[in-house]
């Protein structure tokens, strides 16, 4: 199958079962059942889904653990945007074109959509059905999303974006800071996947989640390369957005020829961290290319 | 013992486990790590471990899965505090008669310590040592707190709170709303810790929660009662701060007296919820006592 093809079913699958989840869900507080529904499915490219379902495919994972892995980092996920986009953190008007949680809502409202999102999302990884494997390992999957949400990841990536905003940091300092707010949540959608199978080894798991970090990197390279040289229509956000507000970039940081090299290194690594692996990983490098040269 | 020194022990253990939890996170993001500090040791009654030790010291629960199961609870309720103070939710400035976390830091950094309190909440119950027994019950005891915690109770309650504050709503309407945003979280500890008990029957089980879903009312009732009636140096903030804020509460829908005879009844109805149990009581007893007649 095309790899486009391949995506797009992945990415219409995920919608399809987040708004079941969310129908679901009774109607007592009817504006925050839609401010979370709005927070899930205002588009996206689905990218964590989509790399799970990657490897999870790669390594026969039954469809439906893929399924609930991919849910439960979703929201996570949305979660953490809808709260970044807050007027207290980088008070963004528009996300993937469209209005913000708290502008289509209100920031109560918000705050609480951001809360009640991350909350699904470990209720997901205790509840939803899974296959026998998979579901013997609930336990530690909650032990791994937990440990790449809060402050030991994505929560406390954010707090040092914010605490180094508006002050120059170091290419380690901010490679730090991404490996936290954004790698970490993608290497576990790897460790997650991984886990569900009681056949891959130590080191092909270590290889996969090695890819998933440098995938990461480039993700956030391309991000701020975007940032600077993307197209506003295309990135879903007024162009020039993170520099103006005094966010490290690595174009800033390095210079827009150094961080369009760095990318192409981080290119290379991410394949090679693959390269060893004794599986077709034809759709993972796809998904390298689609990472390094995507225009949104 | 005397219950007022065995609360005092389990107020302490408690505060000592978070304050060590707390501690041995890294020092990557110095300032979110201290707002959540905060956040967990600003004080408090620590009912809710209260009412889960009492609960499984009368079950025989091992003292790890107590703690385990009542550092997670307070880890949500904390994290539910900062959140609920936030100026865009109820604007509060004084909690417990100090600073609430936004004021003491920075609005980022509370929107922040509340989401890393929430997944510290989960990452303790995939984590923390349990027994054998509890540990076997972790993807359920998630599946509870999640549940308890989200748009199907806490963050759903919040939402109605902050739809109906300003517009009157039925005694019917409040105490759904009470039983989601308080009572849902006081009845996971009760399901949370009964869970970790091989051999407690399934009426007994119910019999505990319903003790605490009506324990949750009578809070209730008495924070309501207290918060027109009370000492502001001990309830830790402005008296009427609830009235002024346009919020429903059992006296302003029912009268004072009828709200202090319901009251009355609510702790007639948690005694006799318990009163048929094989267990001895006495400790629950006090602790419903303490709840109806607390003065802060």
């Amino acid at each position: 199958m095309n790899f486009d093809v391949l995506r797009q079913q992945i990415k219409q699958q995920t919608d399809e079962q987040l708004l079941r989840l969310i129908s679901q869900l009774p109607d007592h507080a009817p504006r925050l059942k839609a401010a979370m529904q709005h927070a899930l499915l205002v588009g996206g490219k689905r990218m964590r889904p989509v790399l799970t379902h990657l490897v999870g495919n790669t390594l026969d994972i039954p469809r439906q653990d893929q399924l609930t892995i991919s849910m439960a980092i979703e929201c996570v996920h949305a979660y953490s945007l809808v709260h970044d986009d807050l007027p207290a953190m980088d008070d963004d008007d528009l996300r993937r074109g469209q209005p913000t949680c708290h502008v289509a809502f209100d920031e109560a409202t918000a705050i609480l959509a951001g809360d009640a999102l991350q909350t699904l999302g470990f209720s997901i990884l205790a509840d939803q059905p899974m296959s026998d494997y998979g579901s013997s390992q609930r336990a530690k999957l909650v032990s791994i999303l937990a440990s790449a949400a809060g402050y030991q990841g994505m929560c406390g990536g954010q707090a040092i974006d914010l605490q180094s905003t508006g002050n120059a940091i170091d290419i380690e300092a901010l490679t730090r800071l991404h490996r936290l707010k954004t790698g970490a949540l993608l290497c576990a959608c790897v460790k997650m996947i991984t886990l569900t199978s009681a056949t891959v080894s130590e080191q092909e798991r270590e290889q996969f989640v090695r890819f998933a970090d440098i995938i990461g990197l480039a993700f956030q390279v391309q991000d701020d390369i975007l940032d600077i040289e993307g197209d506003a229509s295309e990135i879903g956000k007024p162009q020039g957005s993170d520099v103006a507000q005094g966010k490290n970039t690595f174009p800033v940081l390095l210079g827009m020829a150094n961080a369009k090299q760095e990318l192409t290194r981080l290119h290379d690594e991410a394949l090679q961290a693959i390269a060893g692996l004794p599986y077709n990983t034809q759709y993972l490098t796809a998904f390298t290319d689609l990472m390094v040269n995507r225009n949104h």
